[in-house]
C-alpha cells in the first residue's frame, strides 16, 4: 500500500491534468501555462510547480492523459463487438461520437498539437508522433482482423486503409468546424459506407457468418 | 487607360499582397499585422493602411490572392489536359506537387485560415468558407466530367468523391508534416490509385477512348 501522502500527490496531479485536458482542447497545448493552470484549480503556481518539473512535462502529461481518454472511450469499449468488421465498425462509431462531443469549440490536444508542434522537434512533438503512429497501428489491427475474418478483402494493405480511415476523421473534424455537425456527419457516414462498401465481402453481409 | 497614379497604386498593393501571402503561409493569417508588412516592405505603416483600410482587409486580400494562386497552378493548367480522369488526375497531381512544395514550413494560408478562425464568425471565415466550398465545387465539377465522358462509374456522387478527394489532401498537409515528404507523398499516391482505380470504368483504361 502506497503511504497516504503519496496517493494525494497522485490524486492532485490527476485533478490538475484533468483541468489542463479540458483548457488544450479548448485553446490548444501552447495556450497552457502553470500559472493559467494554478489559477483554474485555486493552486499556488508552486503547488502546481511540484507537480510537473517544467511546462513540457505538464504538455507532455496533457497528451498521455488525451491518448488514456481516447482509448478508454474508443477503443476498450469497442472489444466488446465481434472481432472483424463490427469491432472496426464500433471502433469508428465511438470516434465519430467523441468528434461530435467535442463539436466546435473543442479538439483532441493530441491533433490540435500535431499541428502547433509540426516544426519545433523535441519531447513534445515526438509524443505527439507516437501517439498518432500508435493510433494508426491499433486502426491496422482491426483492419487486419477483420481481413482474418474474411469480413474485408483479403490482400488488402491494412496500414494503408488505416491512413485512409484517419484521414477521413481527421477532415470530420474540419467539416465540422467548418459546416455544422449535421452536414459533416451525413458526408463522413457517406464515405464510410462508400470506402468499407467497396472493400467488404459477401461473407461480411451476412449475419450467421 | 487607367491613370499612371492608379496603376502604380494597384502595382504597391500587389507588391504588398506578395509579401503577405509569404508570410501567411509561413505563420498563418493570425500572425499578419501592418506594422509588420511595413517593416517586409520597407513602407511606413501608413502607407500600407493607405492600401488596406483595414488588418481585416488585408486578411481578405491574403485569401483572395491564395485562391487565385491555387487556380493559377493547379486548375488553369489542368484545363489542357483530356477531359474527364485525365484532367481530373491532373489536378490532384499539381496540387500534390503544390503541397510537396510548400513542404514543412508553408502551408495554404486558406486551409491554415480554416483552422485559426473556425470559431470566429465574420467577413474573413465566411470569405474562407466560399474558397472550401469553390474548391469543392471545382473538384467535383472535374468528378462529374469523368463520369460523363465514361471514365468513372455512372451514378457515383461528384460531391461525396470531391470531400474525399480533399480529405485526403488535407491529411497529405500534416502526414508531411509529421513523417516527412517521401513517406507521406507514397501514402497518399497509393490511396489514389485504390480509390480512384476502384471508381475507374474498364473504358478509361484504354487510350484510345
Amino acid at each position: 500500500m502506497k503511504p497516504a501522502h503519496a496517493s494525494k500527490g497522485a490524486a492532485t496531479r490527476e485533478v490538475i491534468v484533468a483541468r489542463a485536458l479540458e483548457i488544450s482542447a479548448e485553446r490548444g497545448l501552447d495556450a497552457l501555462t502553470i500559472g493559467m493552470l494554478a489559477e483554474a484549480t485555486g493552486m499556488s503556481k508552486s503547488g502546481v510547480f511540484a507537480h510537473f518539473g517544467s511546462r513540457e512535462d505538464l504538455q507532455l502529461a496533457v497528451l498521455d492523459g488525451a491518448a488514456r481518454e481516447f482509448t478508454e472511450q474508443v477503443f476498450v469499449p469497442a472489444l466488446r463487438e465481434r472481432r472483424g468488421l463490427p469491432r472496426l465498425l464500433a471502433i469508428l462509431e465511438r470516434w465519430m461520437q467523441r468528434t461530435l462531443a467535442d463539436g466546435i469549440r473543442r479538439a483532441c490536444p493530441i491533433g490540435a498539437a500535431a499541428v502547433e508542434f509540426d516544426d519545433r522537434p523535441g519531447p513534445v512533438r515526438e509524443r505527439v508522433l507516437g501517439y498518432v503512429l500508435h493510433l494508426r497501428r491499433e486502426v491496422a489491427r482491426a483492419v487486419q482482423i477483420a481481413i482474418e475474418q474474411e469480413h474485408l478483402q483479403p490482400g488488402l494493405d491494412a496500414h494503408q486503409l488505416a491512413f485512409e480511415l484517419h484521414a477521413l476523421m481527421t477532415a470530420f473534424v474540419l467539416e465540422l468546424k467548418l459546416f455544422g455537425p449535421e452536414a459533416a456527419e451525413s458526408r463522413v457516414r457517406s464515405s464510410l459506407a462508400r470506402i468499407l462498401g467497396s472493400l467488404a465481402t459477401p461473407a461480411a453481409a451476412s449475419p450467421a457468418h
